[in-house]
């Protein structure tokens, strides 16, 4: 993309979209996601609306940081078509694709016929094998235009770190029952994190489909208020937590104050426990 | 820098600040130095022609790649002096700052006095401990707000690879008998190299007095070409060299069409093979 162009980008979405954009000197447009149908795709007339002239891409994160949300085949579909009506791509960051929940399958956007020129996958060894401090990812895309022009990047990169590179190659011999095991975990995790907040008053939480985080609606007007008031001068029993003020994932301004993103990368138990230091802080802190 | 600001880059220079610089759409603004003085800093004057309001920083490469060329402590007090006086930033690649022969001292911009506003060094373990798979160096500056703006870049980029940092700051502790050693044989690999390449007709070469590269210019008008050939068409016993042309060193076109970077980072037995291979290829080339 060039400087002045623009990419859509369902929101809420990954904040470092936003910081890479505006350090390419390219627009974020963002077409707005909603907690009530759990951050599904906004109509796709939405995104039409939005498609100017200096409309290159549209961006998904599937399933979705920060939504947990996991677009269907129909939605997948619905992108690739209005894609290639306007000759975009469509990059979809896949970088948590075997984190699917409740036996719903992962479509990648590779998968789609007719589609080989418009369609980047952004991949990463980080969330797949817990290897985020290896810095190892690829693009892939059957565009060998944008293959060649990425590989001059690429060039000027030299080369991704040669010691992760051996480590995330041996990664890739990880037997199937290890994922097995990993999502069995995180859907365990997510029940309970989930089952749990929806005991708070006031607290309103879409039930994630995949990845591992999820967005909850607080009864409180500024998450990031609340935030560092949770750091900073609330404990129950010596312990308190930490969430992600959601405002931060939006590019639209005021928008998501009252909603944080939690992460359930903790044990079951710990999830218990916080979510009880959530329901005292919000009542001491609302009180 | 923003979109449209300029840097001066003494020329010939390492290549992919081009790539950077046109990625993030700032232009550079080469000012010529010769192989006849050795790449030499070109006289201040040269660089305040081409100050503008658009220039933000001058960039060295000290000792240069791929040049070998050492800056004396009063070329650097001179560069000091003029990006003061324009309220520029001084960039200065010093990854080979420990490259340094014949007992010449290297003096890095952050010595200088009063410029703890305008001085960047770019650093990296790639050189100094041949770790350049490792992917890890740093920028350091005494310049508050650069470093406050260069965090949001390091922010977006999450970190630099975790085995690799463990792995460098155990380099941290290599004994300066290491380096010593390294200085003594680059001095004779140095030495071996520019006594071959002088008693070849019609090359001509620069003593470098740092890092481990030189700039050749060989009597053929297209040394891309040559370079060509050489890897094609052209052996020695089975052998032949591969050169880096360097005119890809130089922003300025038509320029340095007959030069080529060489890098000493061969035995010394090899390097004199090389060069009676270079000494054939040219008879045989020009013949």
């Amino acid at each position: 993309m060039d400087v002045g162009d623009e990419v859509i980008i369902p929101e809420p979405f990954y904040a470092n979209y936003n910081g890479f954009s505006t350090a390419s000197g390219v627009t974020v447009v963002p077409v707005m996601s909603s907690i009530d149908d759990g951050f599904a795709l906004p109509p796709i007339e939405e995104f039409e609306k939005l498609i100017t002239n200096k409309t290159k891409a549209i961006l998904i994160c599937n399933p979705g940081n920060p939504t947990g949300y996991l677009y269907s085949k129909e939605e997948i579909k619905k992108l690739a078509a209005i894609v290639k009506k306007y000759d975009l791509f469509l990059i979809a960051d896949e970088v948590y694709r075997e984190f699917a929940y409740d036996g719903l399958t992962h479509h990648s956007v590779l998968t789609e016929s007719g589609l080989d020129d418009n369609a980047i996958v952004i991949d990463s060894v980080s969330k797949r094998y817990s290897m985020c401090g290896a810095r190892i990812g690829c693009i892939v895309s059957k565009n060998k235009d944008f293959i060649a022009t990425a590989l001059k990047f690429a060039q000027a990169r030299l080369s991704p770190p040669t010691y992760a590179q051996i480590a995330s190659e041996a990664a890739l011999d990880t037997p199937q029952s290890y994922f097995d095991d990993v999502i069995e975990e995180y859907t365990d995790r997510r029940n309970t994190l989930i089952t749990e907040l929806q005991k708070i008053d006031g607290v309103k939480v879409a039930t994630p489909k995949g990845a591992f985080y999820c967005i909850a609606e607080l009864p409180v007007t500024n998450a990031d208020d609340f935030a560092q008031w949770l750091l900073e001068k609330f404990d129950l029993n010596g312990q308190t937590i930490m969430v992600a003020p959601a405002a931060g994932f939006y590019s639209t301004k005021n928008t998501g104050l009252n909603q944080v993103r939690i992460a359930y990368v903790l044990k079951k138990e710990d999830l218990i426990s916080a979510a009880a230091i959530l329901k005292a802080a919000l009542t001491q802190y609302n009180g």
